[in-house]
Order: C-alpha cells, then sequence, then structure tokens
C-alpha cells in the first residue's frame, strides 16, 4: 500500500479510547479522546517550512496532512491533553511504502522529531521514531473503513527496556 | 518463523495485563492475570484424542502446548478467570509458518474450535477463528524475549462489525 492510500483512509473525524500500559507498574491509563486528521495543500507555508527545517525539498512532500486532538486521561483528570502537529510524509523514490515522516513535534517530546514509516504488506503502517535517550514504535492499521487500531511503544535507547505500550481503538466519527 | 520456534519463545510463565475495548459501549476493562504455557509431549493422550477429534493424524502434530490461565477482572470482581486450553499446531507440509492450530476449547466460545495460524516475515503470528456466528482474529508479537503484545478482535460473522478489541502486554515472570 502507497502512503498516498493510507493517508486518505485515515482522513476525517475519530472517536479514540486509549488504554497505556505502564508495564514498570502494572498500571493501566485509559485516555479518550478525538482526533481529527485533514489533508493540506503541498503549498502549504507550514509544510514548506517543515521541510526547509530539515534541508529536504518542498516537492518530495507527499500528502501531508495535519493531526488535531483534544481528550482527557483518568490519571490526572485536570492535565488538558491538546494539541496538533503536522505530518509530512516524504517517500523513498522508488518506493511509497518507505519513507520519512516529517513532524513538528512528537508525541513522546515537544522537539521536532524524524521518523521512519514502512507500509507492510498486509497494509500495517509501521513508523519508528529516535530520540536522544528513548525511541517509539507505532503500528497503525485498519480493521475496516472505520475503525483503526494503533499500537505504540515507548522504549529505552538499548531498544530492550519498554516503559510504555499503549492500544488505540479509533472509530469513524465522520 | 516456523511454528516451533514461536511456541518455544512462548514457554513460561507470564503476567498479562489486558484492556479490552468494548467498542459498542466505549468501555474499557482491565484484566490481570497469569499465564501458563507449557509444552507438551506428542504422544500425550489428550493431543492425540484432539487430532483425532478433527480426523488428524496424530504424527502431524507439532509442538503442541497446554495454555493456563487465573485471573480477575475489573468488570466483575466475582467471576473467576480461570482455565486451561491445549493447543495442537498442524503445519502445512510444506510451510511452516502457515497451518491449523487445533484446541479443545475457544477463548470466545466453549465449544471445540478449528483455527489458521500464519507468521508473518516480520514475526507475526496471526490466528484467525471462525465460530457459528463471528470470528476471532488475533495477532501476537514479540518485542524481545521477555514482553510479548497480543491484539484480539471479535467480529461479526459478516466481518465488518467489531464487537470488541482487546490488547494484552505479556511480560515474562520465569
Amino acid at each position: 500500500m502507497a502512503i498516498q492510500e493510507f493517508v486518505a483512509k485515515s482522513l476525517g473525524s475519530w472517536r479514540s479510547l486509549r488504554s497505556v500500559h505502564h508495564l514498570a507498574f502494572n498500571y493501566l491509563e485509559q485516555v479518550n479522546s478525538e482526533i481529527q486528521i485533514q489533508a493540506l495543500a503541498p503549498d502549504n507555508p507550514a509544510v514548506i517550512s517543515l521541510c526547509q527545517q530539515y534541508n529536504i525539498e518542498p516537492s518530495l512532500a507527499t500528502c501531508p496532512f495535519k493531526m488535531s486532538w483534544e481528550g482527557e486521561s483518568d490519571w490526572d483528570e485536570n492535565q488538558e491533553l491538546k494539541g496538533s502537529t503536522i505530518l509530512v510524509p516524504i517517500p523513498e523514490p522508488d518506493n511509497p511504502s518507505r519513507g520519512k515522516l516529517l513532524r513538528d513535534t512528537g508525541y513522546a517530546e515537544t522537539i521536532p522529531a524524524i521518523a521512519h514509516y514502512e507500509i507492510l504488506p498486509d497494509g500495517t503502517f509501521v513508523l519508528t521514531t529516535k530520540y536522544d535517550r528513548a525511541s517509539a514504535e507505532e503500528k497503525i492499521w485498519f480493521v475496516n473503513p472505520n475503525l483503526r487500531l494503533r499500537v505504540s511503544m515507548i522504549k529505552t535507547s538499548e531498544g530492550r527496556g519498554v516503559t510504555t505500550a499503549s492500544f488505540s481503538s479509533e472509530i469513524r466519527i465522520s
């Protein structure tokens, strides 16, 4: 599957139920949120600026999109989970199933992050992001056009210690 | 990966944290349990009897094993979650990454169930079980030798309606 198809299937509003397994504490955190995924024009100034920040030719940007979320956690009900990020796929020249994914902020940290994606033969989108002292791995797949599942993990930099593993079921609202 | 390797990696005791997403109700159920996976001899009478029940030549059984679990749910704390099942892989003659998996009882129902497994190139074990009015799909993969993740889904028989999706993180105890 090409990245274009995966992004097209993802566009819309989703109701997300996320369970976060804090493995060291055997503790389950619940996050309820609403997620919006909107297409951006390739010549959107924010897309061009993000490409330039990474020294990537903006014409390589393929179906960029914006993801916004708003939700709450049962861990800390006073903490507002709200934010948005711009994501810009840069496929490999000869293989749109693999490439880079530029983001203006990461999920796990608030500094800019560069990630690599690969879409497996069964349609699973796998995203790997390396941070200074940790890495994140995310798998996303569609069960049907209206149900998306997502498994995320934060690993320590050695790759063997996993601190959290989370699972989201995302149901299309519109 | 051949089924032999996958079963060998799975043997042992695991502490499991499972979050069950009841999608229609947007409700999250938490199940804590301990799982034991033990190898069985191919000539174990229960293995032979299970093969015969499905009219399968017992000599085709490959690394059969027994899975036992004991745990509790936050949904109904009075309900005891305890049980065990015998699982018998029957690989395809020319491809040990695919085959049938015989079980004496299913996860979702208490009647005998036949399932098909496939181990994907990235090592993910995918199990599909068809019941009378529903089907179950399960994906299991190892993050490292001591952490196993598992995503399960129950679908209605048409295959598009998903009633529950669950996520387990399983940490090796021994």
